[in-house]
């Protein structure tokens, strides 16, 4: 068989992980042949290929990125872009297609299968969002990164009497802020699923003060106070017309430097928290969705993606990727609450 | 309420984040009383108690070990001791006790509560062989610090063409050596539920320093050549009369070279696995175990235990901490079969 | 003898370990008391003080921040501060007074050294710019921090086609830019000794597209361009009347978005270059700066501050914490400049 | 210039950092053309090359062994080996060699410049006991490594009430152990400089055991006892006929189990030390040793090596690498002392 393979979207710890386990099981036990395609859609939309063996493969397991590269190019938003793809498949004699990406990446391989083409997919959102799958690879590396910034900033915290904010990703789900913050001992965690009151933020801040010690503050880049509206997620223009980092953690110090009248700061972790080296955690569950999606592909299941349920690999439906998000629920929300203040 | 709380058996990175997780629950939202056990049941059976209130959980979420001390006393092993355990208890004014540790500790805890004793447990198990629950937290510290180490063999491997073993802890089930061995690339794991042929592994490695390539084994200490009996893995005895390391890792070490007439060299990791800050993934598996036992003590649930299924923190009767180990099933060990050689 | 300490200025990874010497020395090996001032300069100005003995120090050498507290308070700045710390001092029967801190921690010392106080100092700053000293401590961490950060990112560059600017600590010398940048392979590193030009700034950006690489740029936070004024470091106000982050790293990513039409991203790394567990070299320089202190007192060579030449810790005169900057050479800028592009 | 580039002897961090220092300075800056040999001397002897320009050194930095791969072997040790050596450098048209180790290596290296060959070298010794030099690189990985691995087993100690005692890398110097343990608040830190008492050693661990804490003990692979030969330091045989590890470390637990009827465990940090990332510090020194060495083969100035002074690289006489070892010296042993017991 001729396989061909992409990664589309946003960087996360772990793809080279699932690219390796893919092509040792594919091509080392069953002999199949590897066309990678650069770029995530726009390799088979621009005909972008590399060579995909096992050589190519080896030593790529404890490192970040993807060796394919990426893109969040859409060929259902370009002009004859589906018939270019399929077109471009059919030439590279490409028998099976494995998708490795987030809602976007999965969703035109949802339409490219409904179209007939033989695809598999492999989740991946860092975000850990997705309702299939009770984890996505890369969520606990970025998890990890956050907690040791936040155990870095304590020590300051203390020692300098002032209020630290940690901005985290997470636009729509709050699980990286969830998990980081519960992980770091934060005394206050803000997530998008539930909208804060600035005033009871600013009550936690000062008894932590008035008990001697300092707030440490984590926030998810999607969260908004009480009747905010997301513009005050949206970047300002400076004095001289550029636009200028922003967001909800600067909102937050300065709120709460002007309500309480101690000094807040905000750390913004930014791309750190989706680069480098896979925590154990994330190379072995990126490793086991390779092999399954693998194995999806030998046994024809097309249209489906694996997903972790327990810890058992299984396999769901493609369409499942661009179903409802996983939100933090009320339950796991309540869990954290128990340590604000 | 007034609730006794002990840790018992091996170290294991997170027990602090229980400890802190119930204190804060019960103490700062249920104004519940805590008195701490030192050093596992010897606490209750010699009177050994320590003060446990929210200032002396204070910063101990990140810090390995556990505050309360650990010890293997069993007071079903000493004459009297039951009694003189629930004595001290009813003098104490103990309400609830809260039990944290393996097989032993919560098999006396068990055996407790048929007396009578309002206990509830928390499983831990740095080797993750508990069938009741998904994982137990210390088992992912344990693996990232192995698979850091093997990340750091792979250089030394290539540059000296040697054969580079590391023994992992796993008497009896081969998680650890499973899940650092996926993560970390060896090219063959060997696990206690699965006996190797040393032949095969022999070939491995010829085979890969065919490739130019220097060989990774990970070996879990309980693992078995077949037909191999457990006076492999005794400790011998040296020319001073002194007991000397020894272990699979020393064995498999000579085996190869001297039948590849290769180098090989073996690093036993030991204790520093079980030592020191817990990953993300620990600490919150931890402290929502901590959270969860303070609800069952709330909600009289006497006699269970908390584990995790998926992603969702339940009730096991407590006998389940002393039911059938949870083994690596052959098709777990076929998934790293797949990069051996 | 009764010795007081104190810890002025910003944090930095050490300071805890300086403390644990010089009480483990003083207190354990002379017998000596000692007296723990608390939150720098305000401690003997409004007598704050704390127990400082071996216990209170039991634990804290792997610990970031300070135990004693630390502020920007300037006795000198206040109407009969210096009145007020001299007799405080004499009321606590404080004979010697150790001072860690950085150019306006030590300027105080040197003054009330200049006024018959028998004071010795430790130098801390975590920007390495002394020139009286090879190294200080916390700046190894600090480097650490920031080179963990550029290995991630590199990945993310890769995948995602796009420049990455790090922003780390340097207002006036450029030392951690210029190591950290050095140790992650930066691309080009921008630093404050330096004015760059922005033209040649992205016609490296340029080049490394066109070698089909992606750029990373370490900046630090007092970098300039050629002719640039410090108004390009200010924060900008937003919309909202807030300020809002700023500085090179934001200005950068704008010039080289708008000059190549690249996409550009900036991490500013922020507080957690300072703070969390010092590295190995940090504990040790830390630990025999605090060891020579307290042999300064012993041998009473007050006025007088510890320092590193070689691997010999010396004393040289308290005055030159105050001297000129020691700032990046023209050679050593060379050295790195041969990886640009 | 076509210039021949080697690395010999045991695995250090930062070899491929000055292998990349160099290729970027002297291919990229100046021009000139790289042969790489492989294996150490064996590759000029056996002429074994392999490509080594900047596409080759690239991604190399942060990666732990070496390109060019390492052997022990000497060619002054095999027949005619000289001379096949220069043969070959002459066939290959190599104009300068720039050797890249220790002892061995550079003893090589020095009488191959007698001989006539432009021979320039840099200095390779994790144990750091190369008098000409402040400090050579890996050493502050090793000392990392160590310290990480103590600040892990202090939990464990403390939980467990046991001795653990932990065995680094140094036959003849301390070095690692004097830095390691004294970053990792080491109760006892034992070295081949100073014979120990054990009686005194056990006396430490008791009467740490009496003030409730745990003792941790680093020792050097060389430290021996007062009057204790060798042959303690032997690796014994076993039952099997196999021969097992043993070590100082191995003897220490017994000895302290005996005599103080206390548990005692031991870990040999073994191969991990020397593997892996670089640390920052050990990436600027490499890379620094990289760009000088290069220097030196443009200023011929042949029959040299590079060291590091204060914060100067500086040249040296090649004959300097094989002069008298740098050891502890009791001044600096005395700093630790202060912490004993």
């Amino acid at each position: 068989m001729r396989i061909g393979m992409l990664t589309g979207g946003g960087d996360c710890p772990g793809l080279n992980a699932v690219i390796r386990a893919v092509v040792r099981k594919g091509a080392g036990m069953h002999g199949h042949e590897f066309v990678g395609f650069r770029d995530g859609w726009r390799g088979p939309l621009e005909n972008l290929t590399m060579p995909l063996g096992i050589p190519d493969v080896r030593g790529i397991l404890p490192r970040g990125g993807t060796i394919l590269g990426s893109s969040r190019t859409n060929p259902f938003g370009v002009d004859g872009g589906v018939e270019r793809v399929t077109e471009n498949l059919h030439k590279l004699g490409v028998d099976a297609l494995i998708a490795i990406g987030g809602e976007d990446t999965l969703g035109v391989a949802t339409k490219l299968h409904e179209r007939g083409v033989n695809v598999v997919g492999v989740p991946k959102t860092i975000d850990n969002d997705l309702n299939a799958t009770d984890y996505t690879f890369g969520f606990d590396t970025a998890v990890n990164i956050a907690t040791e910034a936040i155990d870095r900033l304590h020590t300051t915290a203390e020692s300098h009497h002032r209020a630290l904010i940690v901005e985290v990703m997470g636009r729509h789900a709050g699980w990286i802020a969830l998990h980081a913050g519960m992980a770091g001992g934060a005394n206050v965690i803000l997530i998008p699923e539930f909208p804060f009151s600035i005033e009871r933020v600013c009550a936690y801040v000062e008894s932590r003060f008035q008990a001697h010690y300092a707030p440490i503050i984590v926030v998810a880049e999607g969260a908004l106070p009480d009747g905010g509206d997301t513009s005050i997620l949206e970047k300002g223009v400076d004095a001289f017309g550029h636009v200028r980092l922003g967001g909800i953690g600067e909102w937050l110090a300065n709120e709460i430097e002007s309500r309480t009248g101690k000094e807040a700061r905000t750390t913004v972790l930014g791309h750190i928290q989706r680069g480098g080296t896979p925590t154990a955690y994330d190379r072995v569950l990126a490793t086991r969705f390779g092999l399954a999606a693998m194995d999806s592909v030998t046994e024809r299941a097309w249209g489906t993606m694996v997903a972790l349920q327990g810890t058992d690999i299984v396999r769901v439906p493609l369409s499942a990727a661009t179903a409802e998000l996983k939100l933090v629920t009320p339950e796991r929300y309540a869990e954290v609450e128990v340590f604000f203040g």
